[in-house]
């Protein structure tokens, strides 16, 4: 129901109503000018051949540089979401199955179907912390499990994993032989440290994704790299040939000057998404909503005993606010998904009318 | 070996040896400065968020418009590399087979290789003007094939089909419930006039795949574009979301900008590789070289009786000049394919350098 929303909203708008728009994960910011200055001397210098599918080198080496691998660890995609879709692809074939914790980005399970593979997932619970449970994992794991996938900080709950969820996910991965799919989007402007995949080791089976639409406010630039062990990189890279066959030159150079600047935008970034989870969580709790603090931007995944997620998510689109109802990530009748992605203002009234819709 | 032969060129002139490179079809021209300020133009308007998985409306309205369809016909691909991966793996399944004539574009063949399904090679020879003879087309097909892969005009010969045969396989495979995939990437910037698959009906399952990349000078870029009808349409559609999501709206904005001066841009990239070609047939004919005159840009694929193509290409390597062998476009290993994509003074020098090569 998440297209389904986006579609109604983008109807009542075009009919001149006016909708503040929290149902997606897309930042109100425009792109920061140095990245968007570098894009355009890219270009005027003609870097709009044919490129290398691996990436430019230049970005791979910096990328590498930040998470302690090597630069043949890193291969260029355009959007995270292709490198999730490309792993999947290479790694899911015929009667293998793929672990995903629920709630969930909906493309993994669409990617799964898309691939004809079945998804089994694995529930977690608001009043537990959103923690995956162990034990829960095992029972889950047949002789046909290839992938579990890991959102982490995770969208919609904005929830990181624990160090010790993670290592024994880690360990059971490794016990049977399976590939950890680590989709860690959110982790460069998460508000408390996240443990990554690759804290596990480089050498191993498991990947990373990672992007620069959320960090560097690039949702429409299409950019985004994997990290994996080299014989996979270079599969990967042999699918993009046959593919999207490379990411535009002009767009990598604007990445990595949004690299070269990172602490400084994420920095403000951080703080402004700090700020809104702040005034989210106070007036949602005033309004006796339940939820898990965010440990990360933008999302917040409200809870109320009893709500019918999908007819409050179209009444309050009627009130000018549009959210994405809990079905959208699993089976989560009574939740509805909150995207701190507009001004501040608009958050402000959105939220006033979230809180007064329901009580 | 046409990757081969590229990664070898490229260490050469790593190692400062100086290579003219006649194996890839890049234009050496740059990208026209009206669509390098429109892409900056738009990148400054904030066209730099999510947009939509068919692609931007306007561009599809005017892609409609040149084709004499609706925009509901059309969508927006990352290339029209993406355009062919995404209607094979849509249309291959399982025990589907799909048959190419060849000489081929390697990627038809290595899209089938990487979706596990079948490929039905359909043999043409520069003696019969690479033909496609239609008593041989109704011998390969059996009930398991699904798709017809055209490149029309072709590359690597630069032939454009003739309307008779076009129309039989049209017939056939309209009898046979075969979709014919037609990519037409180098038809705007044709010498010759050519039949489009649309020519037969939009109503029809048939699919044509066109780009930017050729016409516009934009390679790097990554835009193309599907026509089909609007089921197809749709399905493509879902597979963007949950793959590339969308091309960049700012390239969307260069691409209409090129459309918007078609005539002239297409105008003088024709006079100019006319002029290549004709130099190149000149060259060729003297130094004793059999070929089919070039109705398209960019490529000539010449033929010498008892020629080792791959030998002769990595010879040819030595001297300075890198181009693609025939082995790389099927069992041609008496061919080899000339790109005419670089400075002219340069493809004067590569000329004599092969034709004293052989002689």
């Amino acid at each position: 129901m998440l297209y389904e929303i986006n579609e109604k909203a983008l109807k009542l708008e075009s009919e001149g109503k006016k909708i503040i728009r929290l149902n997606l994960g897309d930042p109100d910011m425009a792109t920061p000018p140095e990245i968007v200055e570098a894009a355009y001397a890219s270009i005027k210098a003609g870097k709009t051949k044919y490129s290398s599918s691996y990436g430019e080198l230049r970005l791979r080496q910096k990328i590498a540089e930040i998470h302690g691998v090597k630069a043949e660890n890193i291969v260029i995609t355009p959007g995270s979401k292709w490198g999730v879709f490309a792993s999947m692809f290479l790694t899911l074939k015929g009667d293998s199955n793929v672990i995903i914790p629920t709630p969930y980005w909906t493309a993994y399970d669409l990617i799964a179907k898309s691939l004809g593979v079945k998804t089994k997932l694995l529930r977690t619970e608001m009043e537990t912390g959103w923690k995956v449970d162990l034990a829960e994992l095992e029972k889950l794991i047949d002789t046909n499990t290839k992938m579990i996938i890991l959102n982490n900080p995770n969208n919609p709950t904005s929830k990181t994993m624990d160090p010790q969820t993670l290592e024994g996910i880690v360990k059971i991965s490794n016990s049977r032989g399976i590939i950890v799919l680590s989709d860690e989007v959110y982790s460069a402007i998460s508000f408390t440290p996240t443990k990554s995949i690759l804290d596990y080791g480089t050498d191993s089976p498991h990947i990373l994704s990672n992007g620069f639409s959320k960090t560097f406010t690039m949702t429409g630039w299409r950019i985004g790299y994997l990290v994996a062990n080299k014989l996979f990189i270079d599969n990967i890279t042999k699918l993009n040939q046959i593919t999207i066959n490379n990411v535009p030159g002009f767009i990598q150079d604007a990445a990595l000057k949004g690299l070269e600047h990172r602490a400084e935008i994420t920095g403000s970034i951080k703080a402004k998404y700090k700020q809104r989870a702040d005034l989210a969580s106070k007036k949602l709790s005033v309004a006796g909503f339940k939820f898990t603090q965010p440990d990360a931007p933008f999302y917040l995944f409200p809870k109320r005993d009893g709500l019918d997620g999908e007819k409050f998510t179209l009444n309050l689109l009627d009130s000018g606010v549009a959210v994405a109802p809990g079905t959208s990530f699993g089976d989560y009748q009574e939740h509805f998904r909150i995207s701190l992605t507009a001004p501040d203002e608009q958050i402000a009234t959105a939220l006033d009318k979230i809180c007064e819709v329901t009580v």
